[in-house]
């Protein structure tokens, strides 16, 4: 299983979002490519995979690649389907979340909840400029790995994370977008390991 | 300079396309993604990258991060300016592009034209899931990446590759979307050769 936390700090916390201007709406298009680039591969949907999208530090969505129905590549499908799970946010109750539609789930969970409900499942990966650089590293088993949107890791999220990281890497010498980071880990899993592929 | 030619085999040839749609516009949401990996790093632009797009074989769209002007990372921003160049089609007359803004033009150029208008200039790299795993190639000087969109190369395109590719590499076992390759090859090219970076 290979898991993902995103951290959208300005992601909207409502539906009322217009889906003409994502960029708009707190860089939810970076946060919809990043559920794009974790979930799909041409023409299919990768395995085994968990993408959790933390909104506002308030919610937090959860896609399973192994059951996700409806959803496709563009931003503005994922956008909508982002404003349906926030649309049940009333039926997230304590650690019951909403069900939206089969493999997502909404729940009422901030960061620091999120993080501690996967921590155990796999190896906390913070991503980070000082890290080893991911051709020097062992590929983790069951990889969580955790990305700021774009903006920086809070001082709060930076300490939390710190406690719980197994591993720090970096991709490499230039600042990519959160979501060429996803596909440049995938990348890195898909290939670590293999001589010949 | 890195240079990458994608393919939109169905990309609309007018502006008469919604922006609410660019999945149903032949795609566009793909080829808008396409561009974006090639230019943008997070707050930034990378330099020296030119990405030439192929619309439908009739025009192709030439972003050159060095003198990209107005240029945003969502899709329907960059989908909003493939809209105005080819508003300005009848402005491209044989090898005069029409000059859209600060570094987009217009060519009234379809594959063939384009790659053998750029061939000169670098390796010309197919990307081929034959190929030689990027771990194990060299990282070619001045490298021109040709994709296709979410359909295959037909046959007279990958016989014109054939006839011009100097190299021919794999991303991995995996299927990728254009735009993520395009991702993929960057991070190669950005850490090949440096055990740190």
């Amino acid at each position: 299983m290979r898991q993902f936390i995103v951290l959208g700090h300005d992601a909207p916390t409502t539906a009322e979002f217009p889906l003409d201007d994502l960029s708009g709406a707190g860089r939810l298009d970076i946060l919809c490519r990043c559920v794009g680039a974790a979930v799909f591969l041409s023409h299919g949907i990768r395995e085994h995979v968990r993408m959790h999208l933390v909104v506002s530090d308030e919610y937090t969505i959860r896609f399973d690649s192994d059951t996700l129905r409806r959803l496709y590549p563009d931003e503005r499908t994922i956008a909508a389907r982002i404003r349906d799970a926030l649309d049940q946010r009333e039926d997230a109750i304590g650690h019951l979340p909403a069900e939206v539609s089969p493999g997502m789930a909404l729940y009422r969970f901030g960061f620091e909840a999120t993080l501690d409900a996967v921590a155990d499942e796999g190896t906390v990966v913070q991503l980070h400029a000082d890290g080893t650089p991911l051709p020097a590293a062992s590929p983790p088993s069951d990889p969580v790995f955790v990305l700021s949107d774009h903006t920086d890791f809070t001082d709060r999220e930076a300490e939390l994370l710190s406690e719980q990281a197994d591993q720090r890497l970096r991709v490499g010498p230039e600042t990519l977008h959160a979501d060429q980071t996803i596909t440049v880990a995938h990348n890195w899993l898909d290939t670590a390991g293999y001589s010949e592929y």
